[in-house]
């Protein structure tokens, strides 16, 4: 398996915790780098795990979340750090995510996600699609 | 000068090309990687260099194109990839950006770009603006 299907590997386990409201989950998905970002759609920057974590939490948490669907990924790698484009929808709105990825401890880790509203992808390749639920 | 403050310059000379409207500089900027990927706030990804430099083109082109500056920006830099998060001060609109830099020909340039609306940043040190206009 190549390193950029690990990364997409990584960023549909992400997109899998996320759907799944698996708060464990996602606490493995995230870096243990002191340096974490997260950018929810809208929202200030969230610095550290412990910030990250704690938002995650009340979104996963919250039964009113709707479900939400990774749609045509694409990786990109750098060495030890690679990004993944992609769009996330939720219920019939669009947003767009930029997840940065560290190699460590022998797996792909995230160490940024930003997401903002974008218009649907204009072309939705079955073979690309990485239906979460 | 520390490889953050590298990045930190880099990520300085991409605003103060968009604020002078300077495409040569601009184009000097982004990397000549074939991936290069430019998510402009609300619109689909840009891919490769050509498409994002028409973006560009466009954007410096229009006189009525607002100024901008950058705020608060932070680095980090994880071997030969950085990205810096900032925030875009567009009038009295304020964006949020992550800049993915890559260190190619011994200088930092830019793979990726993605900005998005945000909240006003609730502190702003002085010390920490960088003032492009």
């Amino acid at each position: 398996m190549s390193e950029s299907h690990l990364v997409l590997f990584a960023n549909e386990a992400f997109y899998t915790a996320f759907a799944a409201r698996d708060i464990a989950a996602m606490g493995e998905i995230w870096s243990e780098r002191e340096s974490l970002t997260c950018i929810h759609p809208g929202s200030p920057p969230l610095i550290g795990k412990k910030q990250v974590m704690r938002s995650w939490r009340a979104i996963l948490a919250n039964p009113q979340s709707p479900a939400i669907v990774c749609r045509t990924p694409k990786a990109r790698v750098c060495g030890d750090v690679a990004y993944v484009l992609c769009w996330e929808q939720i219920e019939l709105t669009f947003l767009i995510a930029t997840n940065i990825f560290v190699h460590e401890g022998g797996r792909w880790r995230l160490i940024h996600h930003q997401a903002g509203v974008a218009p649907p992808p204009q072309d939705l390749p079955k073979a690309l699609e990485v239906v979460v639920q």
